[in-house]
């Protein structure tokens, strides 16, 4: 609603109608005036009034006093407008409030005047003049990009009422609407020849006029919300006005400057109106799928829209998943951080504690029921386990990520982006060979920098070679046979390729292959495999990388083997780092999905936590902590236990995104500690030894002693509160709760807590809400583990005494070899990503509780250079899973006719 | 607007103004009126009436006579609205008018009424009665549930005003909302009591009033639309009105019928109101991705709404593609079709002859030019290729689909999902021989079907493969050891495994491969091989699956190889085949683009035109078909020459889908015709031979007496018209142009024209699109070359024989064997789908025109028993194509700050 005050009511209004906004104006000009004489006018409604018309007159003294009395003046709308624009660009140097006024033809005095008030007011005015005999289509055209403009917060269509369409009008949002025509105007005030003069006057400009007497009780809030203007008259007074015209053209540019100034709060933080969806939790849980499936999800659009994000800011995919552009963190690049929160968790069984089920769980309590805005940052997994063994990833019970089946099968996309580029590196690997084998240097030079209508031309990613290469010509027929040999060979040595191809499926006969056996690779074959997709460390990069800028350098930074002559080769030197940027142009983008209650959540990246740092993308976080705004929380998750997860999201993604965390939430299971505390072994598929259904305090109390105590105090080495999360199940006594909840407080704890998320939703973890937000408002004393420059041995050192409890490491000589080789290479200052078994803090996957007296033995040591970490292995890992006897996929299906899927768990 | 006539002014009123509708009610019911008497009231405006109140009271016979003078009554609203319903239903079995009414509480004696009212109207009435302690967010749920529910087609909200806040009220769809409560209503007529009484009994229900004189002359249409109900009253009459209530009562009502017959006319045919994007075409041509970037898509929801998609059948990806729900087909069912054209080519040179541009400037022409509703149906590249050699292939010049890198790379997903549909399959086939290689009937059984609590089931596929067997028992323990082992062992014949692994990577190396050498996989070695992803049989199945239940059925019955008794074993036989459907959801439904001029085209599946059949999607083009409507024009395409990828079109998509062709267009460039009239040898990357830049009409006219004859020929063997149209290049004179026109009506062709599309975008293809205008006008007498019952060696005969022009065919031992093979598994009704060069009419592809006195050789013969065709080998087919020594990635590249693509071409 924009209010225009006429003639001094305005102040006895405000008292009656509190909606009535402060700034006002009022038509009449303070010190001119244009005075109405002897012509008659007929208004729509048929009524006749005799006015004056014409030209503008100085007032008398007696008017001018009359003037003084009134309360506002066309001249105070310049002047507040040029102080809101003054105030405006104080607060954001970088806002110039913009008015874009699109008319037919090039020459206007109107337009000329328009432009000196606005020059004025200091407003940015930019003209767009179509063609005379332009087509309806061709205005649309520039409206739409007028739409899609964020620079420009106004537009006035100065155009003919025959140009003035419906599809016209209706294309231009309204928020950027400054023009008048086919607007409402609600005339307030008693019957006079005034308001007369005023219908006649604004229908003539081509509004609309209703009436109301400013008394009435009907004159309700709804009702005045109808009309995009009214005008309050005084049923007394003069008929000197100030032209209607100016008077609009004011209140066209005031327009821009407000909607600019609602522009700009919009970035501002403020508590999120998010309309929950509400959770009927039934007793027993039904399957994960059935839960998901009968909570309707919001248009993503919708959840968009509540948490602050701009239309244009967002790519929708399908109802329920959409990538927001990284733009948004330009945009609220002064709004300070929300607080930033791990969910790490106690060394697990086999069977997994529920982090994923806390961390959704803990966001719907402080978003759905503790109404603070609140974002869950998760990992995409992969598409292999979900036909495998494992089934869905979308968390649990009452706390799951929606549509769950959405979330588990190609999402956005990403994964299958990663797949791409990753084996188009392989590719071109092997054709490089291939080229290289067959081709004489010179055969070589002339494919590869083919002459184009007779110019020969280097691009700029063989140039970026040439310059590693020390070789600064730019001229090609400049090179030396030399310089030609060293530009065209890469020389791989087949032996040293690292680089493996991956599809996103558990192929386990594709771990170790020979390829090249077709008669048409001329006998080149070699031995390599396929790794999942999500091990690629592609996805690694696409979970450090905080700018496209950087994932395209990492990109071309990765090391895919070693010529024969022991120099690294890198994607960019195959030449194809740029297309592998392009692949992931896309997938660099978070995908934005939401929680059973209707609160948001970023899906973005899912690399290994072993042979990678197992954490979500900094990007994501990055644009969670802007949205949540400074009284917010982001809370994301690391994969296996604290003593990895938790160490790599400390020392690898922190160190990437510079980002610092205000709380870590430690998920522990009674039936973890148990197992910590001596129980029995627990593993997959059979049946849980009744020590872990039945109440035992003493392996409770065992476990918390050991593992849990140890866990604790490794996130404490970083300066972290720590608040350990319960995750409660059905068999969980009070009294083994409330034991675990007093042990960990003596280990040091911040708080601890029982958590019922999976049972209950949100409601199940409004404890853990009040707990984190209270850890949250301390201090954090956050510090890394390690210095980079320590050498890298030292950094495996300091890892494994300090948060695996080890005594000392021991280092094979084969991993000492390419320390040193690292070392030679410049990699010794990358920190350190450990690829150690995740069921124990030793490497010894049996060894439960805290164990010490062990030695950790570093097999081997790798490096992912683009990543940016070296990673010793500790053991072997596998990189490609199998599919079981019976696969999921036996179970999976979907109903043709209601598009139903079952199966999915 | 909704237009409510009070008192007979309407027959004047429409003189007048001739935007008035037809239908029109007034307040004043027949044979009773409510008297309002006595008592006072005040209107908004501050104006006392005094009224008379309360009761209905028979008409005095004055009364009466004056009431029988005004238009409309009370009654007639009933009796027209029910009227409306029946016609509706009559037309519209289906349909049923619904009408919504969300309340808070459930006892309410005036619903009653209502649905007495409703019931007397014959719509259907749904009562939603939320709990009175209801939240905002609660009653948005339900809006927002109502809003998507195409089976409710008005809504009204029974909400005390409290709960009619502004979300609440903006939530609700325009289109639904039945609501009277803040609407405004513009008071047409003279001032009077009358209208005094209008106003306050209006503005108690919550509405705003207006009020104007109906003779004005600014009551112009933008003005009226700008109120939701219009009263017109005449000046003059008693104070005798129905009920406003019950008026507003049938209001609500009659708007509902309105919604739903709007609803149902929105799915009737209508030319489209598309907004054409303005070319401005360029000399010389830009690049094709500069022409891409310099226009600015619409957004593709805008082009959705365009041609007649309802939100809720639209699932958007990004700004610029959107998948089309199948659901459409449903509603459309009704719709007659659309025509349907096929752009098939001559024998091609190796560079192409532009079908793909043909086929976007025939409905940029169709659709921006003649006003036309027109669809192309384009296949979905391989991204391999776009890296590699190719390039892009959204067209080119000023014919292109836009944005073009968003085409060309990764699109919706599709191609990954049938990559990742088909890699499940190859590694569910290996892990199944490992399987069973290393486990017992018992211990295979006991894990094929586990017992879950104790119970052991079949799953539902499973169930399937016993019926395959013969086995109809359900009680796993009922098996006998002989069941049990001929249900648990697929017993695959690793020779004989005919499926492959795919990639969408240009990737040689993985031409033949050897898997399974890592030590876990127990030394269960073989060799087998990587296909580029669109030679899955998954796309040949996307392409020809008319439904979701077809596509499901056709993916279990794929055939991956053989046991080592001879019986094939299927998809469903792994158990997979329900997962693949899962996997597939999304990409059965086509993706939505746009042409550089804003015209709609279907993306959708891209199978390989050699050993699958080369052509878009059934799916696309029946949807497009329905769209285009009757008076439309559906435009796809089929790959390589008229001899491959229209007599599969014909044959093989055709007889799939059922539908029938009404006109082939036939794409020759002089430059291929030259070639064919014995012109040097074309080849990629070698500059152009002079024949083919200077004029010479020899050439020109040996290839029309030869290929393009032939070609000619072929089509109408099918009995469908041929429209040539020449591809013009630049080096082409008009005399060689005339040439081919005159030539190509004498060898039987409807038409003869040139196309300009390249260069001027759709106004360079107008001739075209009025010669398939004409063409399709006439009547078409389609009918397939040859029966499906025929033996099979006979259906290649024919092909041969008929189409290529051979003397015979000579099959090979080998390939009779595979003969005899499907004809004994039940086979040998399948369609043909020859495999063969596409660079002659021959299988050599030296030779040019239109050969004869060939013999065609038959290697071998393959089937797609999933997609349905037999394919037998003609000459080597690769199924994986290479990266050269430069390929296209090293100018690819992207900047980093802009998002700005390059090298994409």
């Amino acid at each position: 609603m924009r209010v225009v005050l006429i003639r001094g009511v305005c102040a006895a209004l405000r008292s009656s109608f509190p909606v009535f906004p402060r700034r006002c104006v009022r038509a009449g000009g303070a010190h001119s005036r244009l005075v109405l004489r002897a012509a008659s006018a007929t208004s729509s409604t048929g009524t006749r009034a005799k006015l004056t018309t014409g030209k503008f007159e100085k007032l008398s003294p007696e008017e001018e006093e009359e003037e003084a009395d009134s309360d506002f003046s066309v001249r105070e709308v310049v002047q507040s407008t040029k102080e809101a624009v003054v105030t405006l660009q104080k607060n954001n140097p970088a806002t110039q409030p913009s008015l874009a006024i699109l008319q037919l033809g090039e020459d206007d005095s109107v337009l000329e005047i328009n432009k000196k008030m606005a020059g004025k007011m200091g407003l940015n005015v930019t003209q767009i003049c179509l063609g005379k005999d332009c087509t309806e289509d061709e205005i649309l055209e520039e409206l739409l990009k007028l739409n899609d403009d964020p620079r420009v917060h106004g537009v006035y269509l100065h155009l003919p009422p025959a140009a003035l369409t419906n599809r016209v009008l209706n294309s231009l949002k309204p928020e950027k609407d400054d023009s008048l025509e086919g607007k409402t105007v609600l005339l307030v005030g008693g019957e006079s020849p005034f308001r007369l003069v005023l219908q006649c006057l604004i229908e003539r400009r081509g509004m609309v006029t209703a009436k109301s007497h400013w008394d009435s009780k009907s004159l309700e809030r709804e009702q005045l919300t109808e009309h995009r203007y009214i005008f309050l008259h005084r049923a007394v007074g003069s008929l000197v006005l100030s032209s209607l015209h100016s008077l609009f053209s004011f209140i066209v540019r005031q327009n821009v400057v407000r909607s600019c100034t609602r522009w700009l709060q919009e970035q501002q933080y403020k508590p999120w109106r998010l309309r929950s969806l509400k959770l009927q939790p039934l007793t027993p849980v039904p399957s994960d799928l059935q839960i998901s499936r009968a909570q309707t999800a919001k248009p993503v659009n919708h959840l968009a829209e509540e948490i602050g994000l701009l239309p244009e800011e967002l790519e929708v995919y399908g109802r329920s998943k959409a990538k927001v552009r990284l733009s948004l963190l330009e945009r609220l690049n002064s709004q300070p951080d929300g607080k930033y929160v791990l969910v790490a968790g106690v060394t697990p069984t086999p069977l997994g504690e529920g982090k994923s089920t806390v961390t959704i769980g803990l966001v719907q309590a402080l978003s759905a029921h503790l109404n603070l805005n609140s974002f869950a940052c998760l990992r995409q997994p992969s598409q292999g386990p979900t036909f495998g063994i494992k089934g869905g990833a979308a968390g649990g019970g009452y706390a799951q990520v929606i549509p769950m089946e959405e979330f588990n099968l190609h999402l956005t996309g990403d994964i299958h982006a990663i797949t791409a580029a990753n084996n188009l590196v392989a590719a071109a690997i092997d054709a490089r060979m291939l080229h290289e084998a067959t081709q004489s240097d010179k055969a070589l030079f002339s494919r590869l920098v083919p002459s184009v209508n007779g110019v020969r031309r280097f691009s700029p990613i063989q140039i970026s070679r040439l310059r590693r290469l020390g070789i600064i010509k730019s001229d090609p027929s400049s090179l030396s046979p030399e310089e030609v040999n060293s530009f065209v060979r890469l020389d791989l040595d087949p032996e040293k390729i690292t680089w493996h191809r991956v599809v996103d499926t558990n192929d386990r006969f594709l771990r170790k292959i020979t390829i090249g056996q077709a008669s048409t690779e001329k006998g080149l074959t070699r031995e390599t495999g396929f790794d999942i997709a999500v091990a690629s460390e592609i996805m690694a990069i696409l979970a450090l990388a905080d700018s496209m800028e950087d994932m395209k350098s990492r990109l071309g930074r990765m090391v895919v083997g070693t010529s024969r002559s022991g120099t690294p080769v890198t994607a960019e030197d195959l030449g194809v780092s740029g297309a592998l940027a392009v692949l992931m142009k896309d997938a660099i983008k978070p995908t934005l999905m939401q929680t059973l209650e209707g609160t948001p959540v970023f899906v973005h990246a899912g690399p290994f936590a072993n042979i990678a740092h197992g954490n979500s993308s900094v990007l994501a976080d990055k644009l969670a902590l802007k949205l949540v705004g400074e009284d917010g929380f982001v809370v994301t998750e690391a994969g296996f236990g604290a003593d990895i997860g938790m160490e790599k999201f400390f020392n690898i993604k922190c160190r990437a995104s510079g980002l610092r965390p205000n709380a870590v939430v430690l998920v522990a299971t009674i039936r973890a500690l148990k197992m910590h505390g001596g129980g029995p072994s627990v593993s997959a598929g059979a049946p849980l030894p009744t020590e872990y259904i039945s109440e035992n305090l003493n392996l409770v109390s065992g476990g918390c002693q050991s593992n849990l105590k140890k866990q604790i105090q490794n996130a404490q080495q970083f300066g972290v509160p720590v608040v350990v999360a319960i995750n409660v199940f059905r068999t969980d006594t009070p009294a083994e709760i409330d034991l675990v909840c007093q042990l960990a407080k003596e280990c040091g704890a911040f708080d601890a807590v029982p958590c019922h998320h999976w049972m209950q939703g949100g409601r199940g973890a409004v404890e853990l809400a009040q707990a984190v937000k209270e850890a949250t408002s301390k201090p954090s004393y956050f510090q890394f583990l390690y210095d980079l420059q320590m050498p890298i041995v030292e950094k495996i050192r300091t890892i494994a005494k300090r948060i695996y409890g080890a005594d000392d490491i021991d280092v094979s000589a084969e991993a000492q070899r390419k320390i040193d080789y690292y070392h030679e290479q410049g990699y010794s200052t990358l920190p350190i990503c450990m690829a150690k078994t995740h069921l124990s803090l030793s490497h010894l996957p049996e060894r439960k509780g805290a164990p010490t007296g062990f030695v950790l033995p570093i097999r081997d040591v790798r490096a992912s250079v683009g990543a940016g970490f070296i990673y010793p292995l500790v053991g072997t890992m596998s990189t490609m899973p199998g599919l079981p006897t019976r696969a999921c996929f036996y179970d999976i299906d979907i109903d043709p006719i209601t598009e139903e899927i079952s199966g999915l768990f």
